[in-house]
């Protein structure tokens, strides 16, 4: 898989990808990240990447201009299968978009930042708005970052334990249950007594109650979903 | 505004607080952030947090001791408002929330990383379980520094610009309307004329009649909160 990540602040948002499972499944060749700086694909003398309003609001807006001419040469080396803009009124991103994005080859994310983008570059350019849930930030790099890692951990050999990624929240629509590791007591506080009987299927049996339990109180909406 | 992050990859969520907003707000000193790794709380010989979980279950769990321990020295030193723990189990985040975290003076994001942390932790030492989405992340700290811009940006004197961000998305449970800026035509694509009038009161109209319009038909859910 091969995703790119069209930026204003590139500096923001590459740290990420040079440390845990991203890292990882990039050096071990499953995941391809690029990183672009809107700004070197400006033909402002300046530089420059955004501009007012047209009508007077206040804020910057990014211009069409650098990211077209980002996303065209992007095109013209290899098919996408999506081009990604994060905004808070997109879709709601959640675990299966994450499942679906996972089986693409090739997607773009493209960063707002500022106001927003010119309106023109999500009429023409872009494929899918996602939003990761309804508040407001500064940009849309930490959204992309969150999408990656998302999709990222979900490929094939990216987490060391298959098991583990299974057993999360969400991917059979039950809460996980609770989880504990020593010391057996700490402050008083005891870890339940099931967990350290080494009686399998009452252990499994206990896990699953938990999950259901938590789920009815705290997700009603997830058993719903099942 | 303080706030305190437990984690234990602080290399992932350092240059996040380094850049953009966040490092503005901090110079300014708007906010002060700080950054604790667990693993210089542990007890462990070989500076070890996480162990298996009782039970036999795939992953590694996070301890409670190295957790403890820190939030125990935060405490020591000042009052905490929240002990926020990121896990997708939580209740979900949206823009009141971060509304009203921005009027906390002290906050505590603890991250969870691996299978998760010790139960206990939760049930002892967390006030407040906060989820970003309904999707699973390698760790807590994407969800930290999601909530961290989120509040940060809402605090007076961060954003140059207040008016830009009240007239964000979800502060009046609208979408924001579209935004253009140069050039006016591209490659055919051309900005609404109404923009280009210079009519202020009409222009107003347009924006209001736009947000309205998109929240009907992609959020009608937000304009029931009204």
């Amino acid at each position: 898989m091969r995703i790119d990540i069209l930026t204003v602040v590139p500096e923001l948002i590459e740290p990420f990808f040079n440390y845990s499972i991203l890292k990882r499944a990039r050096e071990k060749g499953l995941v391809e990240v690029h990183i672009h700086n809107l700004r070197d694909y400006t033909t402002s003398r300046h530089r420059k990447v955004d501009d007012y309003p047209f009508g007077g609001e206040a804020g910057m807006v990014m211009q069409i201009q650098p990211i077209d001419a980002c996303i065209s040469a992007l095109k013209a080396e290899r098919d996408y299968d999506e081009v990604i803009f994060t905004s808070p009124d997109g879709e709601t991103f959640d675990q299966p978009m994450a499942n679906a994005l996972s089986l693409k080859e090739n997607i773009i994310i493209l960063c707002g930042h500022y106001k927003g983008v010119d309106w023109r570059v999500r009429e023409h350019l872009v494929t899918h708005e996602i939003s990761i849930g309804d508040y407001v930030l500064t940009g849309g790099e930490l959204p992309a970052a969150v999408i990656a890692d998302a999709v990222v951990r979900l490929l094939p050999g990216v987490i060391g334990d298959e098991q583990s990624a299974l057993s999360d929240s969400f991917q059979d629509n039950l809460l996980a249950p609770p989880v504990y590791s020593r010391p057996a007591e700490y402050k008083g506080w005891r870890v339940p007594d099931i967990l350290l009987s080494g009686h399998e299927a009452k252990i499994a049996e206990w896990r699953y109650e938990q999950a259901l339990e938590r789920t009815k109180r705290l997700r009603p909406d997830l058993l719903e979903k099942k």
